[in-house]
C-alpha cells in the first residue's frame, strides 16, 4: 500500500517534469502527453526490455497509463500554477528516483544478476526516462551534463542495498533504507551544491 | 491478399518519406537506406519489442527488407520526379497509418491487453517509425509539433475498432472500418486544416 | 581465447571512441561513462533486443562492464595522451567492427534467420553503438554522413561469410576470413580515401 503511494507520487512527479520540458519546447497536446509518458515510464520500459520481461510492465498494469493521462491533463491546465508546487515536485521526484532505483535493483536480483548489473538496472529505471525525454526534445540528456548529482545517488542507493543484503538485513528494511539514502543524499547535494568533480582542467568549479 | 497490398503500399510510402527527409539532411547512401528502413519498420519494431514478440517481425519476414531496399533505390534514382507523386504518396501514407494502427491493435488484442494499451500499440505502430526517423535526423519529432492531426486519427481509429468489437461486429468489418475512419478523417483534417487545439495562450490559430 | 582478446580490444577501442566524443561535448563523469558504455555495447544490445535474447548479453557477462569501467577511467586520466594512440585505436576499432559483425552474423544464423537478416544483424552489432552514441550526444550519426566507408565494410564482411558458408568452408575459417576482409577493406578505404558514391549532383567528390 505504502509502496503504491510512493510509486504513484514518483510517476506524477516524473510526468510533470516531462510536461514542463515539452511545453518549453512548445509541443502540441499529443507531444506533451508522449513526453510526459516517456519521462515517467521510459526508464522502467528500458529496464524491462533489457531483462526480457514481456510484455513491459505498463502494458499490463493500466494504472500507470491512467495516472500519466490524469497528470498530463492536470499539468497542462494548471501550468501557470506549477511553480508554486516546485518544492513538492522536487520532493516527489526525489522520492521517485529512490523508489525506482530499488524496484530496478529487485528486478535484477529476481533475475539472478550480478550486483553491479542490478545497480545498473536500478539506475536505468530511475534515470533513463529523463534521458529519453531529453533525446525526444532534441537535447543532450541533462543528467550527462554537470548540473547536479542525480545518477550518482542512484548508484549510492544501490551500493547501500547490497551492503544491507550482505549483512542479511530483513528485506523490508533493505528496501526502505536505500530509498532514504537516495532521498537524504540528494537533498543534501542540492542544498550544498555538491557536484561530481569536473574532469576538465579549464573548468572553474562554480560553472 | 488485399491486406498484403495495403501493407506493401504503406511500407513504400513510409520508406519514401524517410528517404526524402534523409536526402534533405544530405545523408550518404547507407544513411538514406537506414532512415528509409526505420521510418517504414521502426514503429512495428518498437511495438514488437514492447510486446516481447521475438524475434521482431521484419527479421522473420524478408519481404519487408526487399520492399524497403527496392523503394530506397527507386526513390533515390527518381528523386527529382518524386514531387509528381506527392498526392499518391500522401494517400499511401494515410492508408498505411490506417493499416498499421489496426495491425498494432490486433497484436495487442492477441496478447490479451486492455483496450487502452491496444490503442497505444496501434498508435506506436503507425507513428513511431516517423519518431525514430526524426530522432536519427536530429529533429524534434514532427508529430509532436502542431502541424497536422496525425496520431489523433490513429487513436480515433482505435476507439472505432473497440466500439465495433463491443457490438460484436464481424471481424473483417471491425478490421476495415477503422482503417476507413483513419483515412477519411485524415483527408478531411488536411483538407480543412484541422489541428489539435493549442495549449499556448499566446499562439495565434494559424501558426 | 583468441576470440576473447579480439572482443576485449574491440570493446576498449569502442569505449575510447565514446569517451572522446563525450569529452568533446564536455559531459560530466557519469555522462562520459554512459556514452563509453553505449558506444561499446549498444550495438550488441540492439541486436539482442531485436532477436529477443534475454536478458541482453552484458547483463549476464560482467566482464564487459568491468572492461568499460576500466577503459573509461584510463581514457579520462590519459586523455591528453590518447592522440599518441590514434593509430592503435583505429586498428582496434577496425578489428572490433570485424569481430562484432561476425558475432552478429552468427547469432542470426543460430536463430535460423535468412542471410540478409543475419548481415543486417551483423551490421547493427558493429555500427549501432556509434549511432546511439551520436544520438545521445545530439548529433546526426556520423556513419549516415559521407565521411568514410564503415557500414559498407560490415555488409561486405557479411557477404563474404555467406559465400564461404555456401562452399561449406570450415567454420573457424568462415569466422576468420570475413573479419580479415573487413579489416583489409577498411584499411585500404581509409588509405585511398574511398567513399560511397554521392547521390547528390551538386556535390564535388572531395567533400
Amino acid at each position: 500500500m505504502f509502496y503504491y503511494i510512493i510509486d504513484l507520487l514518483g510517476t506524477i512527479a516524473f510526468t510533470i517534469s516531462g510536461v514542463m520540458v515539452a511545453m518549453n519546447k512548445r509541443l502540441d497536446p499529443f507531444g506533451i502527453f508522449i513526453i510526459g509518458f516517456v519521462t515517467a515510464l521510459g526508464g522502467g520500459t528500458i529496464r524491462d526490455v533489457l531483462l526480457g520481461i514481456k510484455p513491459v510492465t505498463w502494458l499490463i498494469n493500466s494504472t500507470y497509463m491512467y495516472v500519466v493521462m490524469g497528470t498530463v491533463l492536470f499539468a497542462v491546465i494548471f501550468r501557470d500554477k506549477l511553480k508554486y508546487f516546485n518544492k513538492s515536485l522536487f520532493l516527489f521526484d526525489t522520492i521517485g528516483i529512490g523508489l525506482y532505483t530499488v524496484v530496478g535493483l529487485e528486478k535484477g536480483v529476481a533475475a539472478g544478476l550480478h550486483p553491479i548489473m542490478c545497480i545498473a538496472l536500478g539506475t536505468v529505471s530511475a534515470c533513463f526516462g529523463g534521458v529519453l525525454r531529453d533525446i525526444l526534445c532534441n537535447e543532450i540528456p541533462v543528467i550527462f551534463r554537470r548540473k547536479e548529482i542525480y545518477a550518482t545517488v542512484c548508484i549510492l542507493g544501490g551500493v547501500t542495498y547490497f551492503i544491507l543484503k550482505f549483512f542479511s538485513i530483513e528485506s523490508n528494511i533493505a528496501f526502505a533504507i536505500p530509498i532514504i539514502v537516495v532521498i537524504v543524499v540528494r537533498l543534501l547535494a542540492v542544498k550544498y551544491g555538491l557536484k561530481l568533480p569536473s574532469v576538465y582542467k579549464d573548468e572553474v568549479d562554480d560553472v
